[in-house]
């Protein structure tokens, strides 16, 4: 895809951030915007965002500020979605359901396609618009439908085995709603989504 | 609480991870652990660990590791969570209701006591043990539960009006669900939680 230069993943983590700044301005019927003030939403300060974003080219004119829809044209391009990617979500529990009829995913690049349960309650049942699959068939499924990123909504004790499965599969990418981290080999990425990991943070800060 | 030093933010999010492994070690029945051990399972060098560890003290002996027992306890400490935080949770959606149910809060530090949402049809309404209250009593009620933690589960377009209403009732810290990024007075900390987020910073790095 040309991504020629190596940019620190630290950078890479805050393109995100931007997209969906811009992407609330334009949905408030904005089309111009600033460093400046788009570091005051963010707190992140300005010089950060010129910095991070000339990584990537020129996208703003000294004195006039980046113009909306053309930023956040260049930066989906940049993070691949300015496409719709399908995912399996692993789990049928309150997380997972709650994750498969998410609606923040609209316009953001993803779409749940599969959810898979092993447990004989739940499958056949129906959660949002879809039914939910038996986790027998999970790896077959999912390799048929080509789907390269998937949620983990399991328990802790059977999301490494899931895992697993899932590299099989021809995932590549996981994002793990499991409080475990796993393991996976090079070339598959995990990212991790813990609310008793954010709030620890932040209770080191409160007296 | 004594933190005489300034710690860099960036360690204090990895003691988190840390002290979620332990406890995994420790439910798996195990009582010592090494740097290299906790690096492998986390993805993070055993030297960053040993550096970070020994920010706040002495935790392990050269040769014979860290005692899984005493470490988890110290890193309680340290996080403020050797005690256990009530939590009020603003959004009885689906996002609301499964945080509000969630079982991964129990030694961690965490407990939901309260649930609000402004929809009739949901006030009222049981969502795991709790009743869904109304959001209207929300700034009053948390006031008076000494509650100082929130996660806020609603429309993006709801979350910074709610997040002004939490500061006024006390609260200091935000786990936010809604996209959207807020803006708090100094003393406030919020964290985010959008998968979105995560998955683009992800996709980067797929072809």
């Amino acid at each position: 895809m040309g991504n020629s230069k190596q940019i620190p993943d630290i950078v890479i983590g805050r393109l995100p951030q931007y997209l969906r700044s811009l992407q609330r301005m334009a949905l408030e019927g904005r089309t111009v915007t600033s460093s400046q003030e788009l570091g005051e939403r963010l707190g992140i300060s300005a010089a950060q965002i010129r910095k991070d974003l000339s990584q990537f080219g020129e996208f703003g004119k000294q004195g006039t500020g980046y113009h909306i829809p053309y930023l956040i044209e260049q930066l989906q391009k940049i993070l691949h979605v300015d496409r719709e990617w399908e995912m399996a979500v692993i789990g049928a529990g309150d997380i997972g359901s709650a994750v498969a009829r998410y609606k923040g995913f609209v316009n953001r690049g993803f779409k749940v396609r599969l959810i898979f349960d092993n447990d004989p309650a739940k499958i056949g049942q129906r959660v949002g618009e879809f039914i939910v699959q038996d986790a027998a068939h999970m790896k077959e499924m999912i390799a048929q439908a080509g789907i390269k990123i998937a949620m983990i909504a399991t328990p802790a004790s059977a999301a490494q085995e899931v895992a697993n499965q899932l590299v099989e599969a021809g995932i590549k990418a996981i994002l793990n709603y499991a409080p475990i981290s796993l393991t996976v080999p090079p070339g598959v990425q995990v990212q991790y989504i813990d609310p008793a990991i954010h709030l620890q943070r932040m209770t080191y800060y409160l007296e």
